[in-house]
């Protein structure tokens, strides 16, 4: 006979047995398949997310889950079932019209983004766009919220997250970052030119390879293909998959997306297989997944001595490109900073510009404040005002993301605390790992990821961010470690 | 308000989705899966697998199509009743715990095959093997029969097809296929060293998209892959992909298997969409299947016309290797018979006497007349008998094939019954079309693809396999076209 917990969990296997099928049907999409299956593919997905909210919303899952949060429960048991719980009554806060009239909405505004970035005209877009806000704060209220009805979105992307938290680090980043910046940007700018020479696809590929493995991706647990649009998927901690782009004129576009990705890859890798489908297994956040990205693009991946342990592995790659560059000229120019319109292509100090400016206008328009209709001046004030470039168009400007077309508002900010996760974790690690400069340096990267994996990976959804990062280093989130980690690193290559 | 029928449709629109979610996860694993995920894999089919049954088997389901069944229905819709309510019966004729049953006897078939394979001895096999054709002996008394228990696994595969009319098709072959070739044999032997050199993997590759193109396969809706076994797959008529595999050593391992595979990759992206899910939008039987890959392999890929359009383009791929062979050399030494060992391997006539061998083998198991102990000099025995070979070991005999490994009895038969099929449409073609051979000569096949869309691909399965024969052709399955294209094509390369 199986426990009520041993049911639960036969449960929420078939569940994550089912969306990992909806996982592989997108990663396909992406990756492999034919423009004129797309539509079907389409209406194949959609029928497995009906089914997999069928199996989690079932009444008698309900009742199962009800009971056992009435039972004595191990500590291990209570934390899965408090979080299940939480899953579930967010889930049953949608009626069934809700969920049609949604589902309508987001299907309207994606398609009135395509066609609007077709025409470059944010126009095309507007109307759909209130239309799904207007959802957006509906949902918001059916959700229920303390305090700000943006709380109950980002609930969804970053559990316990609140608008009071991000206030407080995002006055940090206006306050703090974005004078330091501006500052920066008074010194001498460093060389970059040498990355946009011709880097050949193949020798491209074999480099990104090599570099996942490096890092400790398990290619037996995996696999790399080409996506127009980079990403990581899992299937299970056993089979996961990246992609990446290759721009032959752009070094950068694969090298740091690459690394990107495989930061992800690792942490769904190291989640624990054992604990498939229950929440222990599966990954804590999207701010703690970004940490993961983050801080081996960033933190490790445009440091120093990540470059002396790979660069002259990369010049005799491209001997004619880099033969003249040293590792100092490539380590500056790899983190040249400097204000652009589009925020995936921004440096690491200016990307929490384009969050800050993303955050504020989703919270004015839940709150009312600024209408679809103004949308596009107000955009382009904020890029005025925090990175003083003019926007030229909607495509560069207010059309570029395809966030809010999905009616993922509450995505966004996720990304910085990403960073901010990073920068904090990477700190620690070094206190904790006294080698790992040099380990970097020889192209060792094994302490770092058991130290990942320890302290990070094998959690799941155990701990709330906030109890996993005093776990790990003391306190909460505190954006100070950002602004250290930025000062020093961008002060070394920029001067005083 | 839906009608009954919409009803119907609906559900039988999502098992399809679901089904086709199970495709695209087999297409995966065969394709690109990294080794480390194939067990949770297996799962994740496994659960879909059983979701579909759910859908399929649920009562209210079956409620509706009996009152659909006793309504007044159009012809259109009662043809599609009638054949759901068959595979609803079917179904319905198996408890849970017989399910459950089979499904770990095949499993441990399957298993104990690949150990028995590995070890190169049938006796690892044996018992594994006892065991299912009990659990097969079970099946067929559930689902029930007139007169043969074979009938009731016949059917899965070939609906209404019938101990009664295979005895008659195999004693034909029996009697005149065999004795042709053995005439045949004391000709002398044609040359076909020249395929066996060496041929560079990307020029095939490309030669075989090539032939694709050619045959009229939609790329916009599929794609070719590598896998160890070529296969088929569909997900429906907007994407159905092929696969292949290359040998370097061996210039027809590809190609023909490319021809093979597009002409089941015709068929399926010939059905009807607006049917997607119904009866009327499903492949017919895997015997009408095998016609369509069969007829494009040999009625016309491996006849003259067909390599008269293609040779010369193909000696500008491979001018070493084909420059010296002139295109009626080609023609005959892709057609040299010869008995061999492996079914998959052998000639398009030898092929019929390895589907006798197992067809007589699996009547005598379900018969009771033979014992899996006994099995591997029984089948010894059979292939010296009709192939007038030694089998040496158990790996190219009794273990070659994995299908009674996952207890498929009865699968064999629709091979030959797809080369049956595929004479005699093709003949009828031939009459259709008074310039088809012509058309062929000179590479165009669209006049032959947009017949068999008409007289095959777009009836679904709207009548039996008997009844499209008739409608097709003017008469039932008749073994004599078969023979008829065999004596003409066999006689024109070894002389009478």
């Amino acid at each position: 006979m199986q426990t009520d917990f041993q049911k639960y969990h036969t449960t929420l296997k078939k569940l994550a047995d089912v969306e990992h099928a909806m996982a592989v049907l997108s990663w396909d999409k992406e990756v492999n398949a034919p423009g004129g299956g797309a539509e079907l593919r389409a209406q194949q997905i959609a029928t497995l997310s009906g089914i997999a909210h069928d199996i989690f919303t079932n009444a008698a899952f309900g009742d199962l889950l009800q009971q056992l949060n009435e039972s004595e429960l191990s500590d291990f048991e209570r934390r899965n079932i408090v979080r299940t719980l939480h899953d579930y009554q967010r889930a049953q806060s949608f009626s069934q019209d809700f969920v049609i009239r949604r589902s309508r909405a987001v299907s309207a505004a994606y398609d009135a983004w395509l066609k609007a970035r077709e025409a470059n005209d944010y126009q095309v877009f507007r109307e759909a766009l209130a239309n799904l806000i207007e959802i957006k704060r509906e949902e918001a209220s059916l959700v229920g919220y303390d305090d700000h009805p943006y709380d109950a979105l980002l609930d969804e992307y970053e559990p316990s997250m609140r608008v009071a938290q991000l206030d407080v680090l995002f006055s940090d980043v206006r306050r703090q970052l974005v004078d330091f910046v501006r500052e920066l940007r008074q010194r001498p700018q460093v060389a970059d030119n040498f990355l946009r020479q011709h880097f050949a696809k193949d020798d491209q590929w074999n480099f990104g390879l090599h570099l996942l493995e490096n890092m400790g991706y398990r290619f037996e647990n995996g696999r790399q293909d080409i996506s127009p649009h980079p990403f990581t998927t899992s299937f299970g901690a056993s089979d996961v998959r990246v992609t990446t782009r290759i721009d032959e004129k752009n070094f950068g576009s694969m090298t740091w997306s690459c690394i990107h990705e495989g930061g992800h890859a690792l942490y769904e890798q190291g989640l624990p297989v054992e604990y498939y489908g229950l929440p222990a297994g599966k990954y804590l956040s999207l701010g703690i997944h970004e940490s993961q990205s983050r801080l081996w693009e960033n933190n490790v991946g445009r440091s120093l001595p990540y470059w002396e342990a790979h660069y002259s592995n990369l010049q005799t790659r491209f001997p004619k490109q880099l033969g003249a560059i040293d590792v100092k000229m490539f380590y500056k120019g790899i983190n040249r900073i400097s204000p652009s319109l589009i925020r995936v292509e921004s440096d690491e100090l200016h990307y929490h510009f384009h969050i800050l400016i993303r955050y504020e206008i989703e919270k004015a328009l839940l709150e009312g404040k600024v209408e679809a209709a103004e949308l596009e001046d107000y955009w382009n004030s904020k890029y005025k005002e925090y990175l003083d470039v003019d926007v030229p168009d909607a495509k560069q400007g207010i059309l570029q993301d395809i966030h809010w077309s999905y009616g993922s508002l509450g995505y966004f900010p996720t990304y910085s605390l990403g960073s901010f996760y990073a920068a904090q974790f990477f700190q620690q690690a070094q206190k904790d790992i006294p080698e790992l400069r040099q380990q970097i340096q020889q192209g060792d990267n094994s302490a770092l990821l058991a130290w990942l994996r320890e302290k990070v990976h094998r959690h799941g959804q155990l701990h709330s961010a906030d109890d996993l990062c005093t776990q790990i280093t003391g306190e909460p989130l505190n954006f100070r470690y950002f602004m250290d980690y930025a000062r020093e690193k961008y002060q070394g290559i920029y001067g005083r």
